[in-house]
């Protein structure tokens, strides 16, 4: 179904692969539309050195789209410089992660969610957080084995959409060419238990009024009530 | 006035020194309580490649905390890695001041607004949208002259702000005292007539619900009135 | 089947997934036992400055390994610095797929074939060289439609594989628990009609003598046999 | 006073302003003519690892021109490489304090002493060493109780100024346009009482004779005698 | 002698001068024709971080090229990148040297091998490894008081040399003239009692059978056998 | 002959070694005791973009120990960030050799001079200016044909030399033992028609007097009086 004849109010559609990586069971493979990300979580029994000896652990993000997920072909970061919007988006999924996380009954353990994006067709970080959800929580169950979501270190689950503005019309979950198109983009992140994580709604060279942002913010948060069930659905 | 006595839809003293720099009148010493924050937009007569023979302008800002700025000292960012933050707020600042300006009217100029940052006490990002855009304003009255706010270029004034929860109260205008303790902080960024450029809302292992949200923007949207109010004296 | 009980000159299980990125026909998912390669190649209709106005084309690759494809966790290569691994890696599966491309024939189009390990089980080079030759034949096909390998661009097909003397046994291809124990270890590029393209043996504080260079030789040369018939059914 | 009416040997008129950043005692607004100089000097109670269980202290100094701070603006040294004159300056101004305090009455403190120009207008250097001495003055203050200059770690006072040929006339403090003109430029930093610590003189694709190095050094005395004056008056 | 006039199966004038750098005993002058490679040894009375408390030794080895060596001049590698083929190379020189070393024998002590080519004709990383044996044998000497060739650390000699197929004919040595003619390239690595350490055999978008590569490694072997002699004699 | 048996007013022993580097007539191998530099300068014809179409040339040096030069190793300038130290050494060694070079005589060509330290003892930079000037007369002669010193683009010689205060002494040319020891370390340039080029002196953490300078310059202006000479005959 592409951008144009999805109603304005609907999610693409979702496909979640468990244990993608043979030997990482915390490995998902996430699609939403054309968009696929590759969500590992791995654990390692340390923190870093300026958490040591809190009894807390950490959990990080790391963000990266492969040179072949979008055409033209996208360079490595490899030249020392991250790219300013890469290092956003991995900031954003680590917060996002850490917001529904008790790190201090995870015990002294890292877990680092790396998202690689192998096909890129818009929603790219929110993707990222909803999948790495799954692997983060596949993760934790390594870690505190056990624990569910709700009960351990794993509070609540989070998961996360966009919305937009596209010729002043409000659309949930914007692909590459309805993001192109929209005047303002709006990404929310948001727990199961529909409490915000986070905000992030930016004019493009654009601005917004309290009406336009009641509206994404509906919209938003039907969408994470449809993610959630699928998050769940997967970690049954 | 220290944090604690200042009430909690209040603002910080700012005050606005323009022409701080002798030779150059787009400079601004914007000072918000203990933030001070020296904001600079530099003119060239010419535009990045990628933007040349449109016969439009850019414009663009870099952000940076002095080490003096803060206690312990703050390394400097040379080492070929800026830090995430860093180019988080610089980004921001850059869309912001993007948002209402007409780059068509600008000519093939660019504009940087450079925001370092003298001493910081919290709301540095927001001082440096807020004093920015008098830099801006400035700088575009040089290169088109006669213009002025609403009437060439730049289309409408720009200001931000943040707003906190802090032991669920509301509370406007953190400074780092504020900001240390806050479980969910708020940076919105508006035009003088009202309407949202950016919101930035996260809660930091936290969360936040919808009324909380609208408090939150009640507060934001009162604070960006009263800078304004101050922009338009300095620039007058 | 572990490498235990896999005979001494059988190769791993290998599986070619054509098209695996869906918007791109030349992008394979190449599985030679438990490694899983990613490869991409992309068409530039340019070729680099230093070769402009020579009616030629260009291929060159990049390799690289996802975080989460080994245990304990690789860190990206986002300092500045590639490590030396990667960089011979990388320069050996150029090497090879120019060794069978005729530049000539390509015209002035660029071909870059990303090999990114999803999976590292072993001979992810070899894997990356054998998947890599699959999706630059694929992409060959859209830069010049009709052309066939031995018809066209692509003169011959070329693959690789690994050989290593363990316990003065010499075994075909090996994964990550056999390479760990290698005293020897021989990579074999090798084109369909059995020319060496790239012959690399290393003694790892080892050494070797003319009648094991012989043998192991020889079970590169029939590994290769194998895997070229694999190619030319994917690509038929 | 431009640089044409001021005479030959005189001083440019110099402002300081002690305090400049109302957290730290030990920040020194330095103005000369149009050159306007922050310096802060930051204190840490610990030393570099090579220093270490010595008793001693250690001071350095970093030296930086804002974006803004010049016309065309300059670019940030954020690539990873700091540009040559830079690095020479802050070790001459580095090497210059450390030539006036006496490191063993300094316990196993750091002082870093970070001189930013926010206006330059030509010796910003020489500057930097004049206004850091102050700073750095009032952080011995600090970190060593009742001390003063003269009594405790800080030995003598240090200042520094240039001299040049232009024209074959020898000139005091050449300021941007003066050092532009300058055949032959030197500087020199010397304590309160009259003892060389450094002299840097550097003929620009030109040379000078022994008769007019004497008369260069003369007026740099001249002029160091009378910064002293005002550093001492900043002090007291 | 220039490469037209050397028999095929000839190597090149090769002379060796030991304790080259007068403070050092183990550093080699070696020239090969017109290569010309300083050599130097470097001990150090520990071992990397990773190696510690195991009572052995560490060797490793870097290969530069200076700038003056090669017409037009070569850049130096000072932008925080090295080039791929330097990595290559010195990573060969290293692996190459521990191949014949004891680690257990060599105490907790670290030997650099710096190979810095003073002038390039062809054949350096083969002249690297052979005089880089020289140096290292030298150092070991110091390290391990008594040790010889065979009796000690140093379990064997190695020696290194290139052969190639240029229009179809087999070449012993290649010069800068002869490698640029060449199709297919080999760098052959061998102990002085003759077992292979490394064979790098390389076509340049050429391929080549098993009658020529059974051919170029019989003449490696002979100009092996001649460099191992020399090797002796300037150690004897 | 060691630095406590040469007298205080006399040079190290010199010996300088023309066409050193086979390939390149502007090779110099200079020896100053125990300090050996490779110098070569190599030709290109044409310059850097921002002096294009003016019709002058540019010259510009390069300084670099060779790891092998000093013990303990000192490690490459590989990680991105070229010394401080090694940053001022070439700045000056450039100005150095720009200021008896008249570029608008060399046509648009450029020449890059190198100093690399293959044994270092003290006067590394000093020793990089009188042996660089002669590679630099040697190239220009290729450049300008039949041009000499004083007659063509090269107006004048110019040669430098150290001298220092060590226990009130104050002494020629420090090796690296008397540099070790000195107070005080004065590094002159000088014309050979006796005029100066550059003088820096330095005091380390100590300071000196007008009777010091004056006896340091007449010991340098000696000491640079033989080495002109030196130089004349090196390049008759």
């Amino acid at each position: 179904m592409n951008s144009v004849s999805r109603p304005a109010d609907q999610l693409r559609d979702v496909q979640i692969e468990l244990g993608y990586i043979p030997s990482n069971p915390a490995s998902v493979l996430y699609k939403s539309g054309g968009t696929i990300v590759l969500c590992t979580a791995s654990l390692e029994a340390s923190v870093p050195p300026w958490m040591a000896g809190k009894g807390k652990g950490w959990v990080t993000a790391e963000y990266n789209m492969l040179p072949g997920s979008t055409s033209p072909r996208k360079s490595r970061d490899r030249g020392g410089k991250i790219d300013g919007r890469t290092t956003e988006i991995q900031r954003l999924i680590g917060r996002s992660l850490r917001a529904i996380i008790d790190l201090n009954l995870l015990g002294e353990n890292s877990i680092t969610v790396d998202c690689d994006v192998l096909q890129a067709d818009g929603g790219t970080r929110t993707a990222s957080i909803t999948g790495g959800f799954i692997a983060l929580a596949k993760a934790v169950e390594t870690a505190v084995p056990g624990s569910r979501v709700g009960d351990g270190p794993i509070r609540d689950s989070v998961a996360a959409i966009s919305a937009g503005l596209i010729d002043d019309v409000v659309r949930l979950d914007l692909d590459y060419q309805l993001d192109s198109a929209a005047d303002v983009d709006m990404n929310v992140v948001m727990t199961g238990s529909g409490k915000f994580v986070e905000i992030q709604g930016t004019g493009e060279e654009a601005t917004f009024d309290d009406a336009q942002l009641t509206e994404l913010l509906r919209l938003a948060r039907k969408g994470i009530a449809g993610l959630t069930t699928k998050q769940m659905d997967a970690l049954a």
